[in-house]
């Protein structure tokens, strides 16, 4: 039978995920795909461990400090790597050296992390058409939420006009939090973080950057845009105020943090802020934790997609969709 | 360059759009998938007319007589058809016939009437998969909605645990018209069937067979489960009285025509029927000839997808995207 190595890089909760799924469903990737999947390598930042024959959920219990990084991946002898590490989007790192080895080397790679992808998208593209390769992110556009594939099979044939997206979980709860409950910006800042629904510095989350990251990636992945972070126009809600809230809610909108994608003389534009919808309107519903696309065609008129899985699996599971796809076309290692 | 050479049978709304659409994306195609798409064959029930170096809009104008049925199709030396008539799923007819002839030949098939599918889909199924034809069905289930897209492929790997459809236009104007305005049934459906938007025989879609249909397709093709259209429960919305529209407004709730499958001992099970839903659920926000889907997964959790597209036009890029996919997968006559 063919054999399909895997290697994950990134091993928080993500990572971990993605590790536990992909063993799960090796009786699945048998019977519909013929390929056998081996888990061969998983690493953090600092360590990791490797087996060529394959790794157990018990050998994942302890790494070894060292075994890190684009070599220790490329010599674990993955045909695909899983990058689904801590992100930097103005710097690529870390993720951007593994994925450029990989794809390099003519291997699959995907994608979780958004940071490379944000940074050198145009490169990896480039990099993974030369060399044959398959690069797949659709786990970097909102988790679950199948923004990509709406796009990209779902809308096939149509030209978008428009798209607007509530991608991030953190602001759309914290505004939820604020219009439901009257809590102020720094309350319930403060009671996300201590459930765990918001980071210790949040800035990345409230600031917008992860919405326009998300956009960004749609627009240059599935819309074959060309744009750069910078070209975004990006506001956050960290200067909402109890009165804002207030007026909103006496004049019955919802505020929501959306990233909006336009054309302006067929040129893909994006802005990320505050935006006040009516309460009538589909995106208001957008509830706590979930996320929402809306998508404007000309001959399939508007589809508008809701979202909410649990995390860190939904995440993991739009990863190993990925995976599937890598599966079901390409022609893996013979063991 | 190669030739795709695609038939319409029915010409109606749907089919007409299909071929309006389909000559204006002729750049599209050669662009893409570098194929040179004829429309070589037009017909409805008793006219038609084709051309083997193809038609264009002009020559649609006007139908011979006698031009119609299997035989003039099949001889067109068409390699996709498109079936796009009036359907009768109590024997499929008249899509069947066409449908099998262009099957057993090997050539590919997107059908939009649902009949056909529903009456013989698993013979249609076995037909394809013998002869290595091609069988989309992506206009069948929902016009522009991707339920199948989204089963098949946005949730890839996922386990399917339930699905809940509000699938028919029809009678979502109808309820959402007397509940809105208090509209009594009659009423409401004398007002939409001279607005357009109901048949003036309306009971495949009062009576929920229509949903019935949708659900059954989903099941059978997008999650490979063998049910006859009289192994689902099928109740429709004629006997709503107003007496029972006044106790749901008073209590706050929202009658919707839900198709829902589920499983009992891993066999799926469907029902349609009306369903009070709580004002807050997000399928109780399906408005007037809008349609959705609400999928839930094992992994991804809960996945709910509004459309509303203009009809026929959406209906015909439906089955304009499962051309595409048989551009992109196979290679057409050469001319």
């Amino acid at each position: 039978m063919m054999r399909c190595r895997v290697a994950i890089a990134g091993f928080g909760g993500v990572g971990s995920a993605v590790a536990t799924l992909l063993l799960s469903r090796r009786e699945r990737f048998i019977r519909l795909y013929g390929k056998d999947v081996r888990l061969v390598a998983v690493c953090g930042s600092r360590a990791g461990t490797s087996n060529p024959s394959g790794l157990e959920n018990e050998d994942l219990k302890t790494l070894d400090p060292g075994s890190s990084g684009a070599d220790f991946l490329l010599s674990s002898g993955a045909d695909v790597l899983i990058e689904a590490g801590p992100t930097d989007f103005r710097t690529g790192a870390p993720g951007l050296d593994y994925i450029k080895s990989f794809l390099s080397a003519g291997r699959d790679a995907v994608v979780v992390s958004k940071g490379a992808l944000v940074h050198s998208g145009r490169e990896l593209r480039h990099l993974a058409r030369q060399t044959g390769a398959t690069l797949r992110i659709s786990g970097a556009t909102g988790a679950a939420l199948p923004n990509i594939d709406l796009l990209e099979h779902a809308l096939q044939g149509c030209s978008i006009l428009q798209i607007e997206g509530i991608l991030n979980a953190t602001t759309n709860y914290l505004l939820d939090a604020m219009i439901t409950d009257g809590t102020s910006f720094p309350d319930a800042l403060a009671h996300a973080q201590v459930a765990g629904f918001a980071e210790a510095d949040p800035r990345y989350d409230v600031e917008g950057w992860d919405t326009a990251c998300k956009m960004l990636l749609l627009a240059n992945f599935a819309l074959d845009a060309d744009l750069m972070i910078d070209d975004i126009t990006v506001d956050g809600i960290q200067n909402v105020t109890s009165a804002m809230i207030d007026e909103w809610r006496q004049s019955r909108q919802v505020p929501k943090l959306v990233g909006r994608l336009w054309y302006e003389e067929a040129c893909p534009r994006i802005r990320v802020g505050i935006e006040a919808l009516s309460v009538d309107d589909l995106l208001a519903q957008v509830r706590g934790k979930n996320k929402a696309i809306r998508i404007s065609t000309d001959t399939m008129g508007e589809i508008t997609t809701f979202g909410c899985g649990t995390e860190p699996t939904a995440t993991a599971a739009a990863a190993l969709k990925d995976l599937e796809r890598i599966l079901a076309s390409r022609t893996a290692s013979v063991s």
